[in-house]
């Protein structure tokens, strides 16, 4: 049975008591904001989690529901969490995966427009602007396979190829199993990503053992397989009727005003990601180089 | 208990066996596409069905899945069904409701875009252009109440008070029970419409009694009501336990795909609406002349 | 021999020496900002002018190049010239004139969506808000002709007649005289505005005559005649070969940047009508405010 | 003295009388379709149309005004050329250079987001879709240098070097030097493109001797150099003084219809490449096979 989730989180408790040895987790709550870490570190732990080894960060804030929201603490706990996953040194490349054409899968080509890209900007143009140093990152969104007819890892693979990363951090629209998380949840693992995975059809892995270098996953859910909506209620009376109800079964449902969670969950994304990689400017500075 | 339909005939598969007189409904399949009228006759039966004494059209359809699709003979019984109810006469304003910026509320303003407005079109320049005669059509999409501070039934108002239409066809973005119906159920109805009452925030009603002429509302359900969707599914096994879960109680899901299923709904209902109104062009002519 | 200018501006500087009496002007230069006041105040002065009689503001700034720049002081001049001719009570109406599907026209479009709509909210929510009071205003994009088939005069008279507005703001792309001017000056005038002037279709004036209260006009130069422009520069060289030029006759041109433009444009205008309508909230209260 | 012309045509027509050995053209008419093909042959030739050696298609047709008119004889002619150039066998990598978000320059990405991609549709698929056989095709829309931190040609090379194509096909946003041109003239060559040289701000190329395999650039101008524009004016009164005018010098400038321009040139430079490339398929199945 499918509950067709990318969280580990939701993996860890749906497991529940059959946990076996290797998986790790801990919690702690600042404010507002609730950060879990998972560690898988077992095989076993590996094919019970159906998630591959490695750190799971968890994100759990309450629902955007204003823009000045994105100052509460939640920016800055991303923020560092990014930054604890990044190596010191090294271009790294920001990937947005997704369609933008499809709402709720536009957060990773959304927030890859919002990120500084740097690498083209000569040294002599960085003193001339008066800054101090800037991290050197390129972006892009490589589109998704039925519109290039190119797997993703290939398009990422063969940039990656020639401009040498030190790491990626891709970013893209999650399934969860519960409703409430859609849009105040963020996962941030170390593992990489199966494009597309979180719909049923995965892609070729983006990790290291493809693409070379260390590659940080950043999601936050944003559809619901509807069977699984209807099971997370029904849960508590222990009826599991729906999974009998074949027109569900494909259905992924996102919540009305998912126009504006993709707008300020790439917002947040975006300034969290540019925070991390370019630690000499303050966020004004950053706000005022992203077009 | 609100149900959060705005379909006539989910109404009255809800009073089932309570059923009252003054509710008649017929049924006829052809092809692929069913149409079921239902006329509401009386006091009593208006206060049963939460909906104005009135005809109302449902017209379903399989699922939309292909641009072609449009030509399955769905077009056809759609205009047919709007001509049915268009006075023969005079000016007809369409009013396209609902929120361009919010994907599943968009239907409204996208089939105001392609309807073909003529009013302001002389005589000369029909002649000029070879054209028979077109029905003189104004459209507005007077946005909604939380971006422009006006209730639209004003707008509405101020706009017909100088224009003074036969008849005003409105298009609006509607709730249902099913997601099954989402994108594949069209009402058609005499009775006019209150902005916004889909979900839960009536606005004062745009019918004959506040336009002064007959107001023919078309409407495609977009969204369901997450705790609805739920009971839907567990009605089979008479569990009723989603009405407890406060969380879900305000949450509208729509289909991961809805900027595709607002695209073709808004094609079918503009092309039948410009077809209705101008019976003396060609659908290639229609389409040459809406930008 | 028409020039194509909507400014009141470049049409006393065609002028010349033939200037008339009733034509009476005053500069004044702070920091970047050149602040220029024309009065028109006889009948001739309106005929030689093609202007009406009253007063033209016109703003010239530098080159918007920056986001930063709105706060260069030009936000608070523009804002302190909207507050002059604004009535000190009563509600207020803004229109966004243009079409939204067109980039240079689409100014008063984009600037109607950022203007914070306050009309609907009721007392008791302002005070929940903890905010002082708030100016009642009412916002419409009415479209335009060739998408509505309604005059926009039409519609705004419309409108007015029920919610009884102390004052209408439009605000609408103009034409210049001049490259140099498109997204770098801005003219605010107190006698209204004809639709579609700019080029060449002159729709029924909007204005005290027409809608009973003043009209507070806003307006900021997005194109120039390709015949116009050429005029401009040769004129240097006394050439005024253009004219006979028949393929340049109709055709508008724009900067290749005109999507920045636009955005910029509209920010400005935007917050500064925010401001001026809104003395109670800060720069910040309004941002948050205005989805 | 640069004239910012990226048409081998208006290249040719400035060399005039100096013309020289190695440069051979010729025309012809169809109804309203003139095509004339330039081949530069020499290395002299090439250093004096500052053009590379190669052939250059240029196809005029009368002004886009109408949607209707991509039949007119226009489609068949462009389909007809790019056919001539291409390989017959192997994957065809297809590249839409440009911004999206500056409407002058995304040709590019429109029309690579209406050319149907077909390298990922198993031939079980393609089977079971009742159709022949599909040419391998391939697309991306790589971005630009400012939002990416990568030059184009490295995003081409390495999904390049990855999928092996026999042949790239490149599509850009051109400048002429005739406003006239704007959305009229579409230019064929194959000699590959240098991504932003139109605008002064040269790329590293993409041709066969970066890329390994032929390039067929495909571009339509959609801008002209302010002072060019003059210029071209003038130039029948023998006046360039515009050259001196400094403000003009980086301006360029586009029609105000720029969006419908666009939109009108993308979708017949991609039905023309989907033809070209999809031989076996109606214009109809391109039609419902492209989203």
């Amino acid at each position: 049975m499918d509950f067709r989730t990318d969280l580990a989180l939701e993996r860890r408790d749906l497991l529940g008591a059959k946990s076996t040895d290797g998986i790790y987790s801990e919690s702690e709550i600042n404010d507002n904001v609730r950060v879990t870490r998972i560690r898988v570190q077992s095989d076993e732990a590996e094919k019970q989690l159906l998630k591959p080894k490695g750190k799971y960060v968890t994100i759990e804030v309450p629902a955007f529901s204003d823009d000045s929201e994105i100052f509460d603490g939640r920016l800055d706990v991303l923020t560092k969490e990014i930054e604890l996953l990044l190596p010191k040194r090294g271009t790294v490349l920001v990937v947005g995966l997704g369609n933008e054409l499809i709402t709720p899968d536009a957060l990773g080509p959304k927030v890859a427009s919002s990120v500084l890209a740097t690498r083209h900007i000569s040294k002599e143009l960085i003193r001339t602007m008066g800054l101090e140093k800037l991290r050197c990152v390129a972006v892009i969104a490589p589109g998704v396979l039925g519109r290039t007819g190119i797997e993703t890892g290939e398009i990422v693979r063969g940039v990656a190829d020639r401009i040498k990363p030190s790491a990626v951090i891709t970013v893209d629209a999650l399934a969860s199993r519960s409703i409430k998380r859609l849009g105040s949840t963020i996962q941030i693992c170390d593992t990489g990503i199966s494009p597309g995975s979180g719909v049923g059809n995965a892609r070729k892995r983006l990790d290291k053992s493809t693409l070379g270098v260390k590659v940080i996953s950043i999601g936050v859910p944003t559809v619901v397989d509807a069977a699984t909506l209807t099971y997370d209620f029904t849960d508590k009376e222990k009826s599991q009727s729906v999974f009998v109800l074949p027109e569900s079964e494909n259905m992924m449902v996102t919540p009305k005003e998912i126009d504006l969670l993709i707008d300020r969950a790439s917002k947040l994304v975006s300034m969290a990601i540019n925070r991390a990689l370019q630690t000499t400017l303050s966020t004004e500075d950053i706000l005022s180089l992203v077009s």
